[in-house]
Parts: C-alpha cells; structure tokens; sequence
C-alpha cells in the first residue's frame, strides 16, 4: 500500500481523496488543508491536519497529491512539498511550465524526492497524444480542441478575482474550424481561433462588475485573445444550472500527402472532470513512488515516464501489447 | 544523420525506404533483401544487397528496420540481426509477442545491442492507448476496433499459403458491437465478436481453392474464430479492386461511474497503412539509437520507451506539454 496525502480540499482534492479511499493500492493517510475544521466532516476516516503540519509528517507519507489551484498555489507550493515528499500536481499553466519545473527540480534533487507535474489530461494525457503524434507524423498538423466542458482551472482563476463569490468557465471549441481541420483545410489556427469561453459568475454584494469582466477578459494565458463572454447571474441560478463536472476534448492530428489525408485522435469525455484528473494523478503517483526507489530524484513530467512504470502487472502488461 | 537499413522489401520495407529517404534524420544505407537483382531498380540511390551479406557491414549501421513478415520471418530475423545490430521491427503476432521478446533479448544482450519489437500501430500505439487507458481508468472496459481496411499481416499469412499468387484481407469491425459500447451496454465482448474478416485471393492456375479457403479460415491466431469469407477473384479483378493501402482504427475505454458514461478514444484512419507503420518505425529507430549510446541494450517494447526519448527537440518538448 502506497501512502498517500491529498493537499487543498477544491473539487480536485476531494476526488483524489475519494479515489485514494477506494484504491487498493493506496492509504489515505491525511487531507492538509487551510481550512481543516470546516471540512473535516467530508473526509470520512482519513485525518484532516493544517496545510503548515505536512512537514512534521516526514516518513508516514510515500507521496503527496498537491491538489491546491495553479494560479496561486501550486508555483509556491509544489516546489516547498518536493523538498521534502515526493509528489505530483496538475499545474495547468501552458507557458509557465518550464519555469515551474525548474523550481520544483532544483527543490526536489535538494531533498532526494521525485515530482511529476502537469499530470492531468492537459496537461497530461493530451500532451503525450500531442508528442507521440508529432514524433509518429512529424510533418502533420496537430490541434488541440477543449470542451465543450467545464475548465476547472479558468474558474479557478476567476475566483481569485477580488470581488467573485461564485464563477465557472465553459470553454466550447469553435464548430466551423474544427470541420476545416478535419477536412484538411486548416492553415496554421491558433487555439485563439479554435475557441470561445463562456463565463458565469456571481458576483459579491456591491462588487464593481465591469471591473470584474474587464478583469477576466484580460486575464493573461487563461482569456487575453480568446472570445470571451461573461454573464453575470445569481448565486440561486449558479447551484441550479452549472452543477455539471463534466468535459470534453480532442487532441487531431491531420497529415496530407499524395495517398490522402490521414489522422490521428485522441478524445476524450468524461462526466467529472476532477474525477478523471484524480484518476490520473492517482496513476503517475505510483509512477513517482517506483521512480524514487530507483533513485531517480528531480521534477519530471508525463513525457519522462516510461508506459510500463504506470503498469505493475507484468503478466497484464503483455496482454496490453 | 543515423545511419539505417531496411530489411525485406515488401510493402513495408519499400515504404520504409521512402520514409528514410525523405527524413533529415536519416541517411538510408542499405536495402537487404532475398530478392535483391528484382528490387533494386526501385531503391533509388541507396545501395541493394543480399540479406546473407548483411553481418558484413558492422560499422557502417546504426540500426535496421526489419520489414520482413510477421507470420514467417521476424520471429527467426529479428533475433539473428539484434544479435548484430540495433533494430526496430512490426511483429504484430499478439499472442507470440513474449516468446519472441524472450528470444530478441537474450540475443540483443550478448551482442550489446537495443531492439525495439512490435512497432506500428497495433501492437505500437494501439498497445500504448491501452496502456494508458487501463493505468488512468482501472475500472473501465476497454476494446480495440481495426478496420474498416487492409491487414498487411494478414494479407501476408494468406499469401505464405500453398496456392495463393495474390492476397488482401479487410478487416470490418461489427457496427452493431461498436454501438452497445458507446452506449455503455456491452459485455466482455472478444476481438472475434467485435470483427468480421473479408478475403480476396488470386489463386495460382489448378490450385485447389477449397482447400486453400480450409487453410485460411483456420489459420490459428490470425482466422481461426472469426466471422471470415473468402472471395476468389481474378488477377485483373485484384488489381484494378484492391490497390489501396488504407486502414483505420480505434481504442475505445468506457466507464460507468455514479456521474455517467466517461470515454477515452484513440482513433487513426490512415492513406497508406505501409507508410504509417514506417512513419512509426523511423521514430523508434531514433529511440532505439539513443537508447543503446546510453548503455540501454536488450529487447524493448513501446512500453519501455519513455515519451521524451521518441523527441529530442528539448525546446519544442515544452510547447507539446
């Protein structure tokens, strides 16, 4: 049994505790969180301690679920937990990922631990769809669609927004271009142009809400260029109509030559979107686990681990083949 | 530049060539055939050469692609050249894949050398796709589709028959099996359920037809238990019918969980089945090099291949993330 702890209690820490509870690989042996006695009743048997304890844990914890917001949280976070735990989180910031490797990789190799970052399915799942695709079909076109379906981490950076009480973000591919693509009709689309974002937020009593829409739609990374509408609604609206975890995306590979066009396609659709990135983070932290006894101490990514160091079962892993 | 050869000159070793031909990553050595005064006027500039001449060239290769037959040649080729050389082949006999990675590695391990077997698209990136999906999703069921399109490796096992000049083989997946998936309502399906196999054969003059269509509808592994028809046809029939290469598929994993269905999909449909699985050779055959110069000899799968060895643009690794 791998012994694991979940830190930041949001939608993707409560399913990383619920998964971790129903793994036979794993224990469940703390939840850490900043807010430890308001949610101490949903964590069934498993211990709920102040995020500022995790380092009194040392030897109980084989590997740490970092599941705090990537806007804020986990550029500090991360770095500090693989000091001293090994861990995986879900950073989900496209253009800071370099410079978030190199923190955690130098705190990592400091404390002997092992990190995988970017786990979840984009980053993620998409992106070794994205590297195996380029390297199979160097000279394709390769695309990637999300939604339509709800962002976890645009919602969460709006709800950093000073005066949001509520908010949830749908991103929805851009129908036209997708059929241009697969058509092989495409010229060189930018994500800008292959989505919109739909946002719902509720905002405080008294909040300034043009700032809040202004704040939103030039939000750098997570909405600056993108076609972005904001509905401002009330909270009753909120919990009765965006209760759905549910997404959807595509990772398309399109390739002409003189034979015809050919296509590679990873997709994806699932009812909760927190449930499969736990899925995933549960997955790469065995994955982490095996990589530290073998000694391989730093950060690494999903790109950095071999197939067969996710799979144990070795009589299985043939039948996979 | 890497240095490669291309074993076998069938569909498969003549798209191999054309791949090494156009990539800026690969010089083509030598083509190595049983066939060799036959094929050479279509290998261009690269050198032809008898496979019995192939121990000579030592030094002069880096890696070999061998393109021969799954049925009849790898199992016996592949252990003799990794014994000498890096090399990457397509052994695409599922239920004999650990006994021939048992006779490649010990082969490869005296010799200091790096084999990379089962490459293409099933087993290849289908294997992966069913790797990660059961990793990701424990719980789910997950089913491989091929087809609607030609099967190179069945073709080929029609053709090794007593009798038969021409051969080409459609795999059909059930649409009725496809859909109960999709919908959540299949149960433990097989491979035999899920396809139907369609065969166009030549015979040679006085060949007994019967005897040969006996022969292909029991073929173990390859027919045997599969919905199969064979159809005779003319010479001229076969070609002017039978030309194209194309071929599609698709790993489908569906789990049912409290929230509803989620799915994960790989899908490919390809021009040129020949050029896909060279496409995928050649970015093996890099691995495989890069692998050995790293003290990694002994007999891989895709399994044991990490992502980030598959791409050596370090730069451009970040963007696909």
């Amino acid at each position: 049994m791998i012994k694991a702890a979940v830190v930041g209690f949001g939608n993707l820490g409560r399913a990383a505790l619920l998964a971790l509870q129903k793994s036979e690989d794993f224990e469940a042996v703390c939840v850490f969180s900043r807010r430890e006695t308001e949610i101490a009743a949903c964590c069934g048997e498993t211990t709920v301690r102040s995020f500022s304890s995790l380092e009194t844990f040392g030897e109980k914890i084989d590997v740490v679920l970092n599941c705090m917001g990537s806007a804020d949280d986990l550029p500090a976070t991360t770095p500090f937990i693989a000091g001293r735990f090994n861990v995986v989180d879900s950073f989900d910031v496209h253009a800071r990922i370099p410079e978030h490797i190199q923190k955690v990789e130098s705190a990592a190799r400091r404390g002997g631990k092992t990190a995988v970052v970017g786990v979840g399915w984009d980053p993620g799942l998409f992106s070794l769809s994205r590297l195996y695709m380029k390297s199979v079909m160097a000279d394709a076109e390769i695309y990637t669609f999300w939604g339509r379906g709800v962002s976890q981490g645009h919602s969460e950076a709006i709800r950093s927004i000073d005066g949001v009480l509520l908010a949830r973000e749908y991103t929805v591919p851009v129908a036209a271009a997708v059929e241009r693509i697969k058509e092989g009709r495409a010229e060189n689309l930018s994500p800008k142009q292959l989505h919109r974002r739909i946002c719902y937020v509720v905002a405080k009593d008294g909040a300034d809400t043009a700032l809040i829409e202004e704040k939103i739609k030039n939000m750098p990374e997570y909405f600056k260029g993108y076609e972005t509408t904001v509905n401002f609604i009330t909270a009753d609206d909120f919990l009765l109509e965006h209760k759905s975890m549910a997404h959807s995306g595509n990772v398309l590979s399109v390739k002409k030559s003189d034979d015809g066009l050919s296509s590679l396609s990873f997709s994806l659709s699932t009812a909760s979107n927190p449930k499969l990135t736990a899925d995933i983070m549960l997955a790469y932290a065995k994955a982490c686990v095996k990589l530290n006894k073998k000694g391989e101490a730093g950060c690494k990514t999903v790109f950095d681990i071999k197939p067969s160091d996710l799979f144990s079962d070795e009589e299985k892993k043939y039948s996979l083949l």
